[in-house]
């Protein structure tokens, strides 16, 4: 059974998109944090892959929440555990292209900044916030638009595969190609 | 041998369902807590699914008894272990069906309410509370009647599976749908 | 060869019964204590399902030594590390019926109440120190005589295997059924 | 698809050249520093080799920075985490070959130098400094020139293996042989 | 090649005997002490089951000096690191008896007392001292013998296989059969 | 291809003597030391036995530089990390005949006492000191004359097997009989 949406911009929680063998799907990555000694806690049945990625999105949020408009107190992530969960907690989930769906979440977490509702995106995420291409993009455009997603995040170097779809798939859906996390953050948090 | 449910209501005592190669069976799920260092304890030879269920129920109890009426000592969490059993020991068990089971347990050791006794549950949790469909419904269903349970509170996303069911199954037992653990949370905990 | 029992009561030791390949045995279950972090050091070639045993007879130790007729000072537990070993050491041992034998060794221990010394001990116990019933108790009921044990606590829903044995085989042994682990401790320790 | 070099000197971003299945490759390395309890977190689908490198590397550079002219404040290694990534995080790297890229881009993250964009470079480090040779020379300088990079450091062993190419592999690119990392560290340090 | 005994007593320095796949061999099992946290390192490519002994032997010097004649100081233990390892490295070593050896060598070190060099023993220890029998013991003694030993310490359990062998075997050395460990340092150490 | 001697006596660099599939090489081991909580860090593809045998080698040390002409700081070790390299990395090295030079590259590390470059070494070495004798010595001496080296350490215990060789293979260099580590330290130190 697919899921659709959140009706409400919501504070750690974000939507991905997943290619598995029975295609696309929408995957809702949720954020949480709690006082502790600065442990990462993951579940979901995450393979090694993407908790990597998990460890890059955190670092890169990290640096980026230093000083600026996401700054965070100095000690916030040494003094706090985040956890992050993938439901459904018995699907094993693999690979590099939740990256930024998982910094997004972080993100919101760590701010208290909201994120939109009727957003997907995915990509992979380096340490310094570039966005890198992923696979797999036509199968994850059907499931977010089965799941009423109007508007989805692409990172750049996919721009020419999706050139290639039937104009169809795209229908009632905005893509926006982002090049580095700071695009991705601009287009989805509710600030 | 089935066990039949306990006559009184507990502190840190849940009955789940299990769907088994056997066919349905209940677990007790038993919380306790204790001066620590803030670990999670986990036997009864869980598997990997069922000990991340245990992760996300007490991350989830951990951000509702921040504030408000389950309230706990700020730092009761980090100055505590927490030990989760599930009897019988060489039995092994995995899947996320327990999850809200777990995260019952938990709230009702750290805030000593009482759980009522009559009651079982199944339903996988995620990190916000939301209550996802589980499988082997039938077979759970026929498990709490053979242990005298009159009340079983199902997921909202498996409404459409009872609704197929032979009315036999149910008599005796009221079946409470719930979309997430604060709708758990008032039907079961004994305030 | 067989060990015979021990002719005194003693603190930390306490006789189980184990279903082995080649028949029933003894297990003299050893417990010390001594200053340290906390930990718990399992020696003796546990097996996965033992070893969550001790666990869950250290956790209902504590529980029951918080107050009571069994109390042990508060940071007892964080302060000292506890080494159960049951020898022989090269012999592989596993399942959860040696679960009450390892909580009597434990409370023996930490309070350094003696325990009686032609005593056995089987069953399982959960976190709330019920007891469970456990297989093998013929050929665990004849490796005790062989011992000269006689007295054997057994589980009270193991009452009706027993009922189907022998008499001879119980002949000079007194049979104490019990349901929870204050009727083994009250059946057990040389107050 | 292949990456071209970044078009600016930054910090902590170090290209480093790989031999693989498919012929050569550049890596990006990226690093970065965190408040944190001196703990090396390593991501990219890293093999042990790969990250013995980096261990080597870590404390080479923990080394050359007690004094003189890359000293760093002398508890900034016990308080601090350094993160290191090669993307792409899927695919997997191994080897020795990126200890010099390792070491360079730790330097460069701790004293705040920025690297050169216009150069790559390959060798095995040891623990004093001394650089190694490395095997696939002609596929590294081969994906070097694709990427536009216009100087490559290699290591001094090499100059036999390249001698043997044929010119134009290496036109428009300054091959520089080092034997030691302050080599390495003079030609691609942007002081 | 076969060692022969060390000339003089010696600190932390004991005489062992093993059952090998080609016949008996003398183990020369050595235990040191250092500022520390209170771990045990062993090496010597250990099985698990020796491993277990050592942990075993330890816990019960633990317990014998806590006070009485081989009283230590009440912090040693978690302020030392207690490194124990038996040559040939490259040899793999196993089972429980050198328990007794093991227990006889940790006293020794941390006392100061030390062990007589004519002497070597065998026997698996338990958690409270006693002395269970081992196998191999034919090959062990002629090994003893080979290694010029003059006395060796003998499980008392094993006292019935001593009476089926040829005397020639024992001819020049004398066996003392023990049944715990206090006999077996009363034999041992050179007060 | 071989690695010639280093020109200069050098801190915390020694050279070992190996035995491989393809012969026998020199091993230019490294000891760095940097503050830290008293780790020890292992790199070059060891195997189990080989980091068995750093332990052993850095117990070995501790104990002599507690008092003597070695004597470093009580809490040196406790506040800082070993880390030891052997290049070249991507080579799996095992076995413990490595032991005399690890342990002459700690005590040098330790001390800031020069180890002389003219010089190889191989052998086992215990917790106590003893040099115990290592096998493929004929190879390991032709990769020592290879590589220009003038002095051997050999352990005495293999005494007899270079008696067999051609005189041919020890011509130019001078081979030392050591029998524990204190011999060994004499021959190799700078002083
Ligand atoms: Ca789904
Ligand atoms: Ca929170
Ligand atoms: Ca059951
Ligand atoms: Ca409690
Ligand atoms: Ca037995
Ligand atoms: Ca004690
Ligand atoms: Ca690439
Ligand atoms: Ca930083
Ligand atoms: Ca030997
Ligand atoms: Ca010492
Ligand atoms: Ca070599
Ligand atoms: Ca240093």
């Amino acid at each position: 059974r697919r899921e659709v949406k959140n009706k409400n911009s919501d504070i750690g929680i974000v939507r991905g998109l997943a290619w598995t063998a029975v295609g696309g799907d929408t995957l809702e990555i949720e954020v949480n944090t709690m006082p502790g000694k600065g442990e990462l806690k993951l579940t979901g049945s995450m393979g090694d892959v993407m908790k990597e990625s998990a460890m890059i999105a955190l670092s890169y949020v990290r640096s980026i929440t230093e000083k600026g408009k996401y700054k965070v107190d100095i000690d916030f992530f040494e003094k706090h555990n985040i956890h992050i969960h993938i439901p459904e907690g018995a699907t094993p989930k693999d690979g590099p292209s939740a990256g930024v769906t998982l910094a997004t979440g972080i993100l919101s977490a760590v701010t208290g900044i909201k994120v939109f509702a009727n957003l997907a995106m995915t990509g992979e995420i380096t340490l310094r916030g570039k966005v890198l291409a992923i696979g797999g993009l036509k199968e994850k455009l059907l499931a977010a638009k089965a799941a009423k997603i109007t508007k989805v995040l692409v990172p750049i170097d996919n721009e020419k595969d999706i050139e290639e779809f039937d104009e169809e798939i795209l229908e009632g859906m905005e893509i926006v190609y982002v090049k580095n996390m700071l695009e991705v953050l601009d287009n989805s948090l509710d600030i």
